[in-house]
């Protein structure tokens, strides 16, 4: 499908209906209906560009994915890259992906308790003025919200570069009384890159730059801890 | 008092019972007898030269200080600095402070259960090789050890500069279920130097050349756990 430039951005949003979500509040609780399965829905908060979103959309079949940003110009260019990921499939419309419109501040009202397996937050921005810690995603206030989002299985994967962020993002997580697992300080370590997880634009540039990529992922589900509490001192082979 | 060369390094040492302990085992359960107080007990597990517990010694008089090393060398030289640290205060024998010879892979022959209130890990010897890893300082086996010799009001306080043990250390805390705490990816931010801290000599010489530090600290004790969970949101003003 060919897009139209910048002046008609959001006609061209309204004709992607088969893909692209301008009023996502309508769709709360209805979200598994939409993609007509009951496979576990993974939500990016803050896709930009939609370079991670579509990726793992085309590279996980089984699950289903909605990036989330609040800017028509990255949801057109997320949609532009979600059909450019899947057109070598022969898929014009991206069978296991929606990108919607939304402002996470309202998330609650985009998404029912329970209804999100997963929720991505990839480089968000670290807001490095503490009089804004606030805003930043990670922010108590915020876990608040994905604990009601997230379902029994629920986890928070947070990757970024920005140290400041991920610092505060380890204690609010601890202080949340979240079980932290797979902490990274290096995700690329030695400038390799680490093909097991998809990467962001972002991520992509700065790989390039020798930036450090830190990452880490919370559970939140009560069915999730448990598992994961059966078996992670496994590892370590006491 | 004048200390020997390194050729009479353990006749110079058993001189010293006022403040150097050869042989730790006999104290066991009795730590608190030979201070002659009922104060916390804190312990740096491999103090090195023994600038850090001697500084804290001196900073914090209500507390009883043990530096643990395993090298006759280390000891001497701890001594010496404990020495240093206190006689512009007129004391000859730091009160609050002694220096111990033990290897921590037999603390539990050192320490009765719940002897101690905190264990310090400062700079630990990384071990970066994987198949080492059941050495470092923060390894499950290790923390086992602790959470037997840890009060209610027990912690464990980490530094470090390696990224690779502190990444490992943050994974295992999170992994054996402790409360972590002013977790810190940049302990003096910006190069100025953080005065709440006090620094190891290891530090003090690396802070000069920007080397990153790291700082975690882990509530092992039941007691401590309660206390820091009934406000450890309070800071986030949710």
């Amino acid at each position: 499908m060919r897009l139209r430039g910048r002046k008609g951005i959001r006609e061209s949003l309204e004709e992607q209906t088969d893909l692209v979500i301008l009023d996502p509040r309508s769709l709360k609780g209805r979200w598994s209906e939409l993609f007509g399965n009951d496979h576990p829905i993974h939500v990016e908060f803050g896709m930009g560009k939609g370079q991670f979103i579509s990726r793992m959309s085309f590279k996980y079949p089984d699950i289903n994915f909605i990036g989330v940003d609040m800017y028509d110009e990255l949801i057109r260019r997320a949609a532009e890259k979600a059909r450019a990921v899947w057109e070598p499939a022969g898929q014009e419309t991206p069978p296991n992906l929606r990108v919607a419109l939304a402002n996470i501040n309202y998330a609650e009202e985009v998404f029912a308790p329970a209804e999100l397996e997963r929720i991505y937050l990839n480089f968000s921005d670290p807001w490095p003025k503490s009089k804004h810690a606030r805003r930043r995603l990670t922010h108590p206030r915020f876990l608040d919200k994905y604990r009601g989002l997230l379902s029994p299985l629920g986890e928070i994967h947070l990757k970024t570069d920005s140290r400041s962020l991920f610092e505060f993002s380890l204690n609010a997580f601890a202080d949340y009384g979240l079980q932290m697992k797979n902490i990274s300080l290096d995700l690329h370590p030695d400038g390799v890159m680490n093909e097991e997880h998809v990467m962001t634009e972002y991520e992509t540039k700065f790989f390039g730059r020798g930036v450090n990529i830190h990452r880490c992922e919370a559970i939140v589900g009560a069915e999730a801890l448990a598992r994961y509490q059966a078996t992670r001192l496994d590892k370590y082979r006491l």
